[in-house]
């Protein structure tokens, strides 16, 4: 579907489109405009505009977009629809959280294994998944068929997780360590940055 | 320090110019070229001499920059040095997990006080912190002075305590909860979206 280089600012911005028309279909509006999404996403009407131009427009100018048909459209491109198998290593509080969380889950991330080197974490069942010895990943990675690796381990560590994830064709990096993993182009790394974030506010809060 | 309007891109590349720079610190690097920045931070050596204009240019041309001198300099910028006042809602894992993490700490970030609604979690002991109910918050926010409310509850109960943080003058919302929060102008708020992160990698999975 997509045929030429998409910016990555766009791209950045499509999954916010999909919350607001997620929230949208909920509340059973059936049409919007790009003047209304401007007015929910704070983009303008014309960035909307050629936003979704790069996939061919989707709307009749005019008339509006349909709710229900943009947000699937947009679902797809982004990949919504495709179940990914995802295994987590770093099964702490922060790991818990992601594999707990329900909404992961709507958009087609479906975690298949759980690890930890923490003997505490070791054996407990969240959601149906038991958390197994990191030990065992290399054998778990070699038997399934897994498309995304998740980090929630500290910095110290995570090169050599991501390490074991590109040995094993996994393609694609989930990372919330604060380091830039050293992986090759195939692989695609997506990072969760929270200290970074904090700074941006503390920078706000110093220059306001 | 800063006169001129700093652009939103320029902030959000200071914290990761900071944690290679703390990197190189580490390691006892005394000088580093924007070259060598490059290098580490993936962006050209012209965009960092750029961004550093912004704040005065720091280093000599030719001589490259003091690492240490560089690096407290930024942090100055970003307001690392400036101790801030945090309360955080929604002490379940997400938010144990902030609570206990080190490194914002040392970013100048304070969480005095924990609140959740949870009985179970109400009472527990997060690195020398009590979990109150929630319904302690708001004569909390009146005694103390605090800067930075932390929210990390669900999306249904995030803007009751947005409007808390609002009414009781906090300066800046650290929000983890996927909704665009509604709060005045002067408020600064800052959003972690790891729903939208991992459509962005979805996307690429999909579409490389």
């Amino acid at each position: 579907m997509v045929e030429k280089k998409i910016s990555i600012a766009v791209i950045n911005r499509l999954p916010k489109y999909l919350r607001y028309l997620e929230e949208l279909a909920k509340e059973g509006v059936k049409g919007v405009s790009s003047q209304e999404l401007s007015e929910l996403t704070g983009f303008t009407a014309s960035q909307i505009r050629q936003d979704f131009n790069n996939f061919g427009g989707f709307g009749q100018q005019g008339f509006g977009y349909n709710v229900e048909s943009l947000r699937e459209e947009i679902g797809k491109i982004v990949g919504e629809d495709m179940l990914k198998n995802a295994v987590l290593v770093g099964a702490g509080n922060l790991g818990k959280t992601i594999a707990k969380y329900p909404g992961f889950r709507n958009v087609g991330l479906n975690i298949i294994g759980l690890f930890d080197r923490n003997p505490n974490n070791i054996g407990q069942d969240i959601d149906g998944i038991q958390i197994q010895d990191v030990k065992n990943l290399e054998n778990f990675l070699q038997n399934k068929k897994v498309h995304i690796g998740i980090i929630t381990v500290d910095k110290e560590s995570a090169q050599d997780i991501a390490d074991l994830y590109v040995k094993y064709n996994l393609e694609g990096i989930w990372n919330f360590a604060p380091i830039d993993l050293d992986v090759p182009e195939n692989v695609c790394v997506e990072n969760v940055r929270f200290t970074e974030s904090l700074l941006v506010l503390s920078y706000f809060l110093k220059n306001k």
